[in-house]
């Protein structure tokens, strides 16, 4: 999107990270669910009650430690921490799974001396197997002592959340409030089966803004909407997905509300940080060497604008041809008249980054050269504009590379 | 589908093809628009005014020669020829590609000697290009003694619509109507763009058959939307899509109707010639080691088995999976879960082939070993028994592999 910071209500905390909102430690260590000595197990603690929201994955087949998240959030709108582990999704595991899923929670509850009900948890990982609990119970019993409220903490439990990611993803900005300095960060984990409706990933939002639950999880929905629903790498929705928002109330302001002068310029930030996570998802998809953004504009509604950009993004054509730097509108094209919505087939224009390679839907002239030059880069933004109306939405995604498939194709094994 | 030949009302013709139904000749030759000596434009004529019937892709943006075929076939329900180049899509070309398509009917049916309206045109390969229509006239002019009632005739044709398809796929399939022998051909081209709803591929049906035309295309209909429609490459939908269908009426049969006796045995024949041709077109997708074939069972309704069907058939995940022999039933299930569906998420099985993997949606301990020596073979069976309801559908694809990306990331370039 490229901020306008001088316009912006809120700015990017350089060094910030998801410990910098007061109230939070954080942490991560290996316990053996991984086969590296990679971090498996982490978490995020806060000193006090935080409001807190969650948004999960719309897959039928829903992972044990969902429920029990769910549960948690449910009693009484608020959590103490979230503990997740990688390596292991705890998904189709039955009774023992859910069994293993309370478990997880009861005992790392009553380490940080909380009640259970206080605490979400989080599983990415292999599908199908069981926990492997006596290492999840000596990692529950050392993470507090492994807990800290600076940037090595925040690291810690980034790299306890990563799967085949090959980056951490964190961001933190601050706006003010009130006359207090609120902070707002949140940490994420991608990267295969990434799709709208919260696809493989896990998304944690800190914030020591005063606000309340429900305020937390309505705003925590629209965000999710524009940002982490509108990514795809492979077009796949997990089992597993959530996004977990926890609001110390530290910073000291006046409870956010529709009603307070600064619920706009917070809805914003936390928006922000979850744009910045969700793009980190998209650009590193497994095996994905660019990020890929597609801006549709002139649609009819934003929600078909939606629907078009996402048909977009999840095209292999169209992601095979960013990957070998092709300027092949012709892909984009046929995924927009096949995504279901309205659109007339004689308004389109097509460019990439500023390149104009299709309009009123008839091919330009353009310089393969400067073209060519465009799609190497390590961004290539796709703008299709329908000249049908004032809907517009902006996807992100990856291009698919010879390591998507050789990632996926020995992952279990 | 394993087709059970003894109790079969059709059987196969082991060296049949588009040109055994009476009436019927083909060919082919280079005329100049693809880069190598392969063919790229070709022809199938018919001595008799044919029954015809077309079905076309579901994309807004539709070629030209879409338009001039469905005028055709609209005019009287008849055609004479339909004539077929590749290496140019004549998509995305405005009013000069519509001018080009006409003149390409126009040209052919003066150079055969028959009425304008009873030529088909069709044309696949790169979108946005304008046709050399220089090399497209010379080779309409010469195609007429290329033209041949045989095998060889029909081999060359196949060849004229090839794109990045490795094999060239027909088939033939002979029963008895009223003591008549008839016969039911087709032949097919793929292999990326593939996906439900009429995705980049061309199909020619050629059956010695009377049949009526409104008949037939009820029966193309309905073949379509469980054969050609069952299918998918990469979830892509080409703008150049077609299915047309001649019969000569030449074999003497009784005229089929609903009320014939016959009428179910030409269906299935019908249907069995769709159904080879689909299956051939996955198994030669792009980069593809293999054909998978995905079973759903036990769905609320048939619809809802194909939704199904689709969803895994077409998740990039399984796809990888299969091409590395993993047996990811996760993958699998977590496809089902997202189809959109209603699915009991506690009564799933998952087989592959033969060997049960997952029984009431729980993990079952089976032969690793067995598992990765049936994926490595060149068909992998899916089969996803919902336990909810009588509803079956059967989808095919293939895995995705490195070549896939290779071809794509290319293409144009």
């Amino acid at each position: 999107m490229g901020q306008d910071n001088s316009a912006s209500p809120f700015s990017v905390v350089a060094d910030g990270s998801i410990t910098t909102p007061k109230g939070f430690k954080a942490g991560g260590l290996h316990c053996g669910l991984k086969k590296t000595t990679r971090h498996d197990l982490g978490a995020i603690v806060c000193e006090v009650s935080a409001s807190a929201a969650g948004v999960y994955t719309t897959n039928v087949f829903q992972a044990a430690p969902l429920a029990v998240t769910r549960e948690s959030i449910g009693a009484s709108g608020k959590l103490r921490a979230v503990l997740v582990n990688s390596g292991n999704a705890n998904a189709c595991t039955g009774k023992q799974g859910e069994d293993d899923a309370y478990e997880m929670r009861a005992r790392f509850a009553e380490s940080i001396g909380v009640p259970a009900e206080h605490v979400a948890v989080a599983s990415t990982g292999v599908i199908g197997e069981l926990l492997k609990m006596d290492k999840v119970r000596g990692g529950i019993d050392e993470l507090p002592v492994r807990l800290a409220g600076d940037r090595a903490g925040a690291d810690d439990f980034c790299q306890a959340i990563l799967t085949t990611d090959l980056v951490q993803k964190m961001v933190c900005v601050e706006l003010e409030l009130d006359g207090k300095r609120v902070y707002v960060a949140g940490a994420a984990k991608g990267s295969g089966m990434i799709h709208p409706n919260m696809a493989t990933m896990l998304g944690f939002v800190t914030t020591d803004a005063a606000i309340g639950s429900e305020a937390l999880q309505g705003l925590l929905r629209q965000a999710t909407d524009l940002t982490f629903n509108m990514i795809t790498v492979d077009g796949d929705t997990s089992t597993n997905d959530m996004l977990v928002a926890m609001a110390s109330g530290l910073a000291g302001n006046d409870e956010l509300t529709p009603q307070h002068e600064g619920w706009a310029a917070f809805a914003a930030a936390l928006r922000h940080v979850c744009e910045v996570l969700a793009k980190a998802i998209a650009r590193d998809g497994e095996g994905a060497t660019k990020l890929v953004e597609v801006r549709v504009s002139g649609a009819v509604s934003d929600d078909s604008a939606q629907a078009i950009a996402k048909t977009v993004i999840g095209s292999s054509l169209v992601k095979s041809a960013v990957f070998g730097a092709d300027a092949n509108w012709g892909r984009i094209i046929a995924a927009v008249g096949r995504a279901g919505q309205p659109v007339n087939p004689e308004t389109v224009d097509i460019r990439l980054g500023d390149i104009l390679t299709l309009e009123q839907s008839r091919p330009v002239a353009f310089d393969e050269e400067i073209a060519l030059e465009y799609l190497k880069g390590d961004t290539v933004v796709i703008r299709v504009d329908l000249h049908g109306g004032d809907g517009q939405a902006t996807a992100w995604g990856c291009d698919l590379t010879y390591d998507y498939v050789r990632i996926n194709a020995a992952y279990r094994t």
